[in-house]
């Protein structure tokens, strides 16, 4: 029996070493188009930087090492430009050769990744892209010399190329399309990203289109000109399906390979994973794309199970990421209050701002972090992170609460590991079960940052119970200032009729709101506090 | 209506404020022994170790602030002395006072924490405990001229300690009585710990008694003495239920006060939480002691709920527990293999040594991970891990999986944050989920490093499959070379019968095994490979 497998990194490689391992005698060939296998995608990014120096630090594996120890049959510069599924065959192009050949296979995996997409803009082909091995070299290679460099697109692999070069010693423009980098994230919660890259040099140009690029720079949708003496193309990517269309197999509308949770295409004998593939949500099971590295090498090692004829379903995906910015941590699971809204969905929303661990051992440092809750069942939705420690942790945390089916409020009660360079005794993800508890309980209502506009505009007035100084630091129009400590004795100082009251972060807010409630005042505690409605109106 | 509070930090404290937050109206007093509420009991080491360089950093509220902000009516250098559950007082030492006072209550929590245990040594007097921040003033006081140091103990708090006066610039010795520092460790996952004290310059003896303390130093029972200008008991806490025991409320058997799941006690006003009181185990239901913060507070919390009126219960717990040790992180959650073995559970164990991240981007670190698996139903039955970094999340991500009851096997599909510098794209906790679902679909055997002589002795053949290199390095007794990469090749040279396998870390003897199975070998695989081993014989 022999198993090709188109693509030999994430995906690939990880079915047809996984396919080793459980059948010894199986034919394993691994057909890849560019000159490597087994490279670090994820890493690419950070040898532009150097923060990686060794180029040889990205190959995990080459051909040679995998026919070694994995039996493996890897061609690099393979690349494969037709199936023919009815004849089980694929149509390769083998490096030097006039003619392309034929091999057939009993089954057949394809890995092939995705691609950069390549938006509509004159003069675009001089924008350099990264996804492999070759391209980092010509990344290497173009930025030696620069000085100058343009970003277009503020995704996870955009931001961190701005990162990388600011590391190489260029002047860095970052455009970015939309209102925000990092789509994944909420506004309010990005903010910080945002601060930070200018706060590092970055030029950033948000809510700007590019229009053209030419030999020295970039014109901008305003008119404006960037010089650039590199250009990077990071508007993100599309499954790698061109093969799979070609040759009949069914395409999802995204343009995605659909697959079963077996990762098996509409041909019985063809299967395929990774970036390619159209993926089920977790919340509602709708096709999704998510173009990641955990996902793909599951994948990979599932397919190898199902063609050894015992594999199990591949599980639905939350979308859990996470990309460094500067030292910024910025993670993500699930679904975002952006993405909530647009399906119609009911959701709540919390945010906090703990410390990432005990305020009194040095070096504690504040994380953003917000909770997407189901109202009907306390489900959890999603979460989001941001701060310089601590974020991959409590996103994980989470994402692993999601998998085992617990409610929000019950992360109230979730054991964690705490001595004080770690954590809180109360954990923050401990105290976002409390925040939900109370809120599930009907203890406490808020407002959003977004939504505080109208309910003054309602008729609330606004409390800031923060003290004088921070007041004097920064407040909301219209709030009047009476300090948490000073509230039980100042109640007859209270307008009339609804209140918000906020803090900085919502912890004294709610004790505020608490507090007046049992007053019998219509309260309502604006969630975060000053800091999440700051950084939503930045 | 008025709650009495005894006690006023971790459980005590968190009783106060959420009572209060629920109840604007209730009267609430909370009486504290010591001259200080509120503070930091898991950073006092810190204190002592000049890490926490400011004192005032140690005490997060005062009674003033108390009173202030939350109307509370906090009572410090106030001992309780006695309570009357048939009248509902508690009688109380005021300080200065001549004649001790009594006050009524409708509610009583109990909250006095745990005392450090004081064996019945000659002269253990002279030894100082840490407990409290008087206790943090004495001890600072006592080492500042101090060139000597023993500590007696090494639990968490023993092991906290030597460090941290090894961080003043004494010579420290610890002495425990037992082999193994840090209990809830297996010795194989706690040796290096011991090497990283002995690295440090801690004089570590372990399985060795105190048998005297006297002005200048220790007399050990092997007959030596250690010096010590300061001498530090560290043997270990014990609920502190004297008041209760006395007032014939329930007590356990190990001392601990017995509540129900609302933390009541045997009378219907008086609660009690924290270290004081007698836990659920998470996995069997027994009574356990957790002395841990995370619980303490949780169990505050709760109580005030129940006392308001609308309490849920207090989860069982797991014991996740963690300590840093010069920069190593020692984590665990559950059972521990010791525990299982001892209770005559069965349970299967898997050992791995995966980076913290991935192992191209700069700083990859290994942890030493284990996690314990009920062979019957796949469940997950504990966690240790042992590390520079990282091991915390993992820690948790466990702990999380076991509060939402996850299979093992399940912890393959967990989806988790990675970026290079956070993770790898099979997370750790993803290979544990790996190794284990091949034992539960019968496609891997191990056998523990316990276990290799017997297996041996039973007639295997121990075949190293690592390099020559590694092999010269050290290897265990016994062992025949043939690295992993020429197996395929060298099928002839295996002696006849069963086999075990191993590599340095289990993942190249895993690739051995299930190509020697399918040359229809008996074969199982080292876990933990040749790291595991040696930890373990160490
Ligand atoms: C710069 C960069 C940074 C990233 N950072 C992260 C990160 O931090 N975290 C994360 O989770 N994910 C990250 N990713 C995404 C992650 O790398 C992918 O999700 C993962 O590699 C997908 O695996 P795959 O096997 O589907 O495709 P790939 O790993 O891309 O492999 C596909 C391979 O197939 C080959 N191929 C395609 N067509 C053919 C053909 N016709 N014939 C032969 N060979 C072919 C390609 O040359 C390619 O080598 C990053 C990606 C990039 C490019
Ligand atoms: C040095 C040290 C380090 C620690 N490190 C960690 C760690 O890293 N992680 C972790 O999870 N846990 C740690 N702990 C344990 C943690 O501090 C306890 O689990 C937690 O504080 C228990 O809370 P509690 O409210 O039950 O008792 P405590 O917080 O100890 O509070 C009890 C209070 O009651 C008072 N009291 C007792 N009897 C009376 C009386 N009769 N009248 C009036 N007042 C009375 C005492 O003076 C004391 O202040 C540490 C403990 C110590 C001592
Ligand atoms: C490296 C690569 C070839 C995968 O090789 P692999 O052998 O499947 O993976 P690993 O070396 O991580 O080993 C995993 C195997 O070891 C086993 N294992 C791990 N630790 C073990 C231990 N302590 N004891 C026993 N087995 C162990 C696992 O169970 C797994 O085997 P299984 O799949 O049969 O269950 C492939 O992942 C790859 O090409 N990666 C680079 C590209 C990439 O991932 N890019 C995206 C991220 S940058
Ligand atoms: C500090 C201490 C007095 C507790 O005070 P506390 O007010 O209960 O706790 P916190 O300040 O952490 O605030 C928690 C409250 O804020 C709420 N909260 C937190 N973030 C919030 C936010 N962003 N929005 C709204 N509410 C928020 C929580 O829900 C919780 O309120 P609840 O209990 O009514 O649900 C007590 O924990 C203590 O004495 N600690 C020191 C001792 C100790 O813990 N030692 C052991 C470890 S070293």
């Amino acid at each position: 029996m022999r198993t090709i497998i188109i693509g030999g990194v994430a995906g690939g490689m990880s079915a047809a070493t996984r396919l080793r391992r459980l059948d010894e005698s199986m034919e394993i060939i691994v057909l890849e188009r560019s000159g490597y296998v087994s490279f670090a995608n994820c890493g690419l990014p950070y040898h532009v930087g150097g923060v990686i120096p060794e180029r040889s630090a990205l190959l995990l594996q080459t051909p040679q090492s995998l026919a070694r120890r994995f039996g493996l049959d890897v061609r690099v510069h393979h690349e494969v430009i037709a199936l023919d599924p009815s004849r089980k065959t694929v149509t390769v192009r083998p490096p030097g050769a006039a003619e392309p050949t034929e091999l057939t296979y009993d089954a057949l995996v394809l890995a092939p990744g995705a691609t950069p997409v390549q938006p509509p803009i004159p003069g675009i082909d001089r924008a350099l892209a990264l996804r492999d091995v070759e391209d980092t070299d010509a990344l290497v290679a173009a930025t030696a010399e620069a000085r100058t460099a343009v970003v277009i697109g503020g995704g996870f692999i955009g931001v961190e190329m701005a990162e990388n070069l600011v590391h190489r010693g260029l002047q860095v423009a970052l455009v970015e399309a939309t209102a925000q980098c990092l789509a994944p994230l909420d506004p309010e919660m990005v903010a910080p990203v945002h601060a930070t890259l200018v706060e590092r040099g970055v030029d950033l140009r948000l809510d700007t289109a590019v229009a053209a690029v030419d030999a020295t720079g970039v014109t901008l949708g305003n008119g404006h000109r960037l010089p650039a003496d590199v250009v990077i193309a990071a508007i993100g990517v599309r499954p790698d399906s061109r093969l799979a269309a070609a040759a009949g197999l069914e395409v999802g509308e995204r343009g995605g390979i659909v697959v079963d949770e077996f990762c098996r295409t509409s041909d019985p004998a063809i299967y395929a994973v990774g970036d390619a593939v159209v993926k089920k949500d977790a919340q509602d099971g709708s096709d999704v794309l998510v173009p990641l590295a955990n996902t793909a090498n599951l994948q990979g090692r599932r397919v190898a199970d199902v063609i050894a004829g015992a594999g199990a379903a591949v599980r639905p995906v939350l979308g859990t990421a996470i990309v460094g910015v500067f030292g910024l941590q910025v993670g993500s699971t699930g679904w975002n209050e952006k993405r909530l809204r647009a399906s119609g969905r009911p959701y709540r929303a919390i945010h906090t701002h703990p410390s990432d661990h005990a305020g009194y051992y040095p070096g504690a440092t504040t994380i953003a972090l917000k909770l997407l809750v189901d109202p009907a069942n306390d489900a959890i939705l999603g979460a989001q992170g941001v701060g310089t420690a601590g974020v991959d942790k409590r996103i994980d945390i989470i994402a692993t609460a999601m998998a085992g089916g617990l409610r929000a409020a019950e992360l109230a009660d979730l054991e964690l590991a705490y001595a004080p360079q770690f954590g809180s005794a109360k954990d923050p993800v401990n105290m976002l079960g409390f925040v939900d508890e109370n809120q599930v309980r009907g203890l406490s209502d808020t407002v959003q940052w977004h939504e505080l506009d109208a309910a003054l505009a309602d008729g609330a007035s606004l409390i800031d119970v923060r003290t004088p100084g921070e007041f004097a630091a920064g407040s909301i129009p219209g709030a009047v200032l009476i300090p948490v400590d000073e509230l039980r004795d100042r109640i007859i100082d209270l307008p009339a009729g609804p209140l918000v009251v906020h803090c900085a972060v919502g912890i004294r807010g709610h004790l505020a709101a608490m507090l007046l409630r049992q007053q019998g005042r219509e309260v309502r505690n604006l969630d975060g506090g000053y800091r999440t409605w700051a950084a939503g109106m930045a």
